[in-house]
């Protein structure tokens, strides 16, 4: 079975060292809170919970999945209970408004804790990681009594909430949706219509399910401009603010995934349920993003903590695992053979994981600094939502296709045994695929990064980040052993604003540039922002280097780590930056019909 | 759920357009069975078979899976007529000796049945394909007995084969097993020992089961030089030469598995189990290779098999799927949206997908005729066997790689929908998972092509293929239609070599070079095959388009396919080079401790 320990001494470095989080929080109006002794509390208790508590159930949730059984969803033995110990530790109301009974930490600090729960049971963080992102909604969103009825209640935990998008013949399209909210006498809403891919949509874990779910008014323009946003329980709240009467929504079935069994994936069917409209009319999307912004981060998250544990594991197997000799004779003479980690394509992929692994924490931990930044308001906001708004597609797509990347490999370290179950590896690689398509596939981020972002901002929003990029490396220009990063990380910073000017002036004459070249493009900048965040990495192991450390390999390791990154993960950009200014014309010439001549004729 | 159409087009082009079977069977002894009319039978029928058999049962292997219980297991509904089907038409015995009841048919053409067999249903292929391995080993190192023993009943088809390499402790490393053979007086021999992940190893399919198994003699060396090869029936051949009596070998417990579900993975338990030993003591391993390169080539053919069918069922979702408009404005305004095969980046996918198979398929047809060439000896046996070393870890490794990201991309182009078990797509990635590993994982692959084919032959195996390759550009030096393609090719064919120099003299300085080195090195090689199979594919086209044909459409498509190879997936090269020329170091620098401090401290 595989096994999980919170990194925190990769955290503290991030957080301490690299990103001087003690200093971020001193200047956040909510940041006094988040004292070192409080930080590390939940630290401690964040790695506690899950490593005894979430990681057991891992497996189990995998095997067992959930089950259905007319209308009523069961989740996995020890979910239940683990949510129990959720709500009692205090976890749900961390983050949340002080208001509704939340405990106002920083945002980022909640973002901490939901690596630790990525990586020790996917499945089971998206019960409250689906119910976080329904908060935000209402707390942004929400009138005043929907705040009342709704949010403490889902602060407090007891209950949870979703996220009511995707339809069966729509999932990006969402102007297509069918869904319909009726207006009452009452000035509440009957909502009709069927969701699918409703993520915690029924389970057995809280005493009130609320959904956020976008329907069309009867007089809505067509299109994504006519969408609205209502607030559907499970349960009406009753004149005590409890769970209530029955609503109109059910469960119909669930679905059989690939992977994330312990979650349930469910298909909800709205038979004229009763809503309340959030917000104006048709301005449902716009308010629904909150949400996907932060779910997006999310997801990268969940890229991240499964980059991590696939990592741990394959590293505890690749120094068990006997075979072969090393390829310059014997390592360990006294044993069978040589434990696998002697060979090079082995550390090859040992590191790939570490790589992806650290660099993405990161960038993600810079992020989560940017929401603080954000939703502290003040002077900083505004620049720290624009280069927010940038990041979001590489921290999805990026570290989602890495985090695939890093199960993948971790079932290639444990050979045949990576393919059976009880090992446990292959379920990272079965979990980690839906990260790629939920909240947006990669090929919709790469859309949402260089045509929206950065095309649309005429490279505004890039520019910033960039010359941030150019800032740093301008400042270690006379560091002579840091040069090994900085002067190509110079140089591809200088080739991404080339890059993108020669995409833009081709999309200029033609749109379908941009999709051709999204994906390679998005890989290229996340490659290329992890480089920024491994120079940095560099430059403080080589600070703590020279300052003298009695932690000597662990900082010399993240040198090791940063130079493997430099060569054998950053020069995939050349294959990128190639397939790229071929443009779109081998993509766009065939013909419709020639596709499937190989078997239709 | 997905659909299977044989590619009998592209099949036919391959065949008879690009590699000239015709003219390769009048060559062969026995090449005059294959005349175009039993050729075209076959086709037909392993179309038919396999499209209306095999297709609908893949769904159910997965579902269902195999069953133990006490030693017995159970093949999923459907798996066991399907093979009696089989059976009865005679497909078994196609490619086999007359002299055990073959039709003595070219190998090549059962390679063929089997790229439709791997597409439609992968775990059920896996019966007839082990089986197919354990004939030849009896074929070529069997005594006259042992061949009349078990030989006839094998190729009839009423008995199956399997291979017993594997031991929970040693996969790659069999010098490590630790089996035994004890001599008996009757000159048979004891075998005891458990074998792992023994494919078909115990079903209900057939009346017996024919294991190959790898065991130590008493007196028996130590490492890979000391080990003996076995044949062990399930059954003892009676004086009938029918089923007899039971053998002491059980099946322990079937695996469970990512994928593959319809394929029974046997632990083997042999207890004092009597069994014939195979040609002379130690020489065991020399033996298994017949049957291990006949293996690594069959699972090249999986993962083609898997590329061509995730391809079929991605390029019908993306024609029906409606989602979003194309950036260039609708293309379908009267429907609700426009398909996604409008969308650039749905294309990219798809034309990989497309260049993969056809591309591959070109490639093992090739090696299928080198086989051929290889069984009817001669005077081209030798340069064929060479050329089919070289590039049998090429096929295994990079057509299932290939495969992988195939598969993947077809759960990409469904979206949500791909990881859905409903729709059948995410089952092609869990089963494709597995050609990555057995019969040797990507990395064993490496090393035998860099260092074991390559580099210690000096390099000639390879110049033997670069050569054939220059000769092909050459002659095409004025062709200027065909300069796009040549051009290219002509470079790279002159890089590989000078590649292979490179990393040679590293090797001699630093073995771990090879290693370290390796995957890149054959992931290169394998781009750069493909491409050559692609220009002479894009060659082949603008002849019969010069020529004038009625099916233009068919040959432009090529022409394109062949563009959007060499311009979006060939440059990958330029990674691989890159990472390539890195070398070692930041491989082997990092100390072993130092890998985990981030979790560790």
């Amino acid at each position: 079975m595989p096994t999980y320990k919170a990194p925190l001494r990769d955290i503290r470095f991030v957080m301490d060292e690299l990103l001087d989080f003690p200093t971020h929080y001193a200047q956040l109006p909510n940041g006094d809170d988040a004292s070192p002794e409080i930080v590390s509390a939940i630290l401690q208790e964040g790695a506690k919970f899950t490593e005894e508590v979430l990681t057991p159930l891992n497996q189990v949730g995998d095997s067992q999945g959930c089950s259905y059984n007319e209308g009523v969803v069961t989740t996995p033995d020890g979910f239940k209970e683990a949510y129990q110990q959720y709500v009692e530790g205090g976890w749900p109301s961390m983050t949340q408004d002080p208001a509704y009974g939340g405990q106002g930490l920083p945002s980022s600090l909640g973002m901490v804790l939901n690596e630790m729960v990525c990586s020790a049971n996917l499945s089971w963080g998206m019960y409250p990681g689906l119910s976080h992102g329904a908060m935000d909604v209402l707390l942004h969103h929400g009138t005043d009594a929907q705040k009342e009825m709704f949010l403490s209640k889902m602060v407090e935990g007891s209950w949870t909430g979703t996220m009511c998008l995707t339809e069966p013949h729509c999932g990006t399209d969402l102007g297509l949706i069918r869904t319909k909210a009726e207006p009452q006498a009452d000035g509440t809403y009957a909502i009709s219509g069927t969701k699918i891919f409703i993520s915690a949509g029924e389970h057995d874990m809280s005493d009130n399910i609320v959904h956020l779910v976008l329907a069309k008014l009867p007089d809505a323009p067509g299109g994504s401009k006519g969408i609205s946003l209502f607030v559907v329980p499970k349960f009406m709240p009753d004149a005590q603010g409890e769970a209530g009467e029955r609503n109109g929504v059910q469960c119909g079935s669930i679905e059989h995934k690939m992977g994330i069994h312990g979650n349930s994936t469910c298909v909800m069917n709205f038979d004229g349920a009763q809503g309340y409209l959030i917000g104006e009319p048709h301005k449902g999307l716009s308010y629904m993003f909150v949400m996907m912004n932060a779910a997006r981060i999310g997801v990268g998250m969940q890229g991240l903590g499964l980059t991590e544990v696939a990592y741990q594991n394959s590293l505890a197997y690749a120094r068990d695992r006997l075979q072969m000799r090393s390829l310059n004779g014997p390592k360990f003479p006294e044993k069978a053979a040589d434990p696998i980690i002697v060979h090079p394509d082995v550390r090859r992929m040992l590191l790939t994981q570490k790589a992806f692994a650290e660099g993405g924490r990161a960038l993600i931990y810079y992020t989560a600094q940017l929401i603080d930044k954000v939703h502290a308001g003040g002077e900083d906001a505004n620049e720290a939502n624009e280069l927010l708004g940038l990041l979001t597609p590489i921290v999805k797509a990026f570290l989602t296709e890495a985090g695939f990347e890093a199960a993948n490999e971790g079932v290639q370290i444990y050979g045949g045994h990576g393919f059976i179950h009880e090992w446990g590896m292959e379920q990272f690689v079965r979990d980690s695929r839906i990260t790629r398509l939920y909240e947006g596939t990669t090929g919709i981020q790469a859309l949402d990064l260089l045509g929206r972002k950065i095309l649309m901002s005429q490279g505004e929003s890039l520019k910033r980040f960039t010359k941030q990029v150019h800032k740093f490396c301008k400042a270690e220009e006379g560091n002579s052993e840091l040069a090994e990063f900085t002067t190509t990380l110079s140089q591809l910073n200088q080739e991404w604003g080339e890059l993108t000017m020669q995409v833009g002036m081709k999309a200029m004459q033609n749109r379908d540039e941009v999709g051709a070249a999204s994906v390679d493009y998005l890989m290229y900048s996340g490659y290329v922002t992890l480089a920024y965040f491994w120079a940095q990495t560099a430059k403080t192991a080589q600070t703590a280097l020279a300052n003298g450390t009695n932690e000597t390999a662990f900082y010399q390791g993240k040198l090791a780590t940063a130079r493997f990154y430099f060569q054998k993960l950053l020069p995939r950009t050349r294959a990128l930056v190639a397939t790229m200014q071929t443009g779109a014309d081998s993509l766009m010439a065939m013909e419709d019909e020639q596709f499937g001549l190989g078997f239709e004729i």
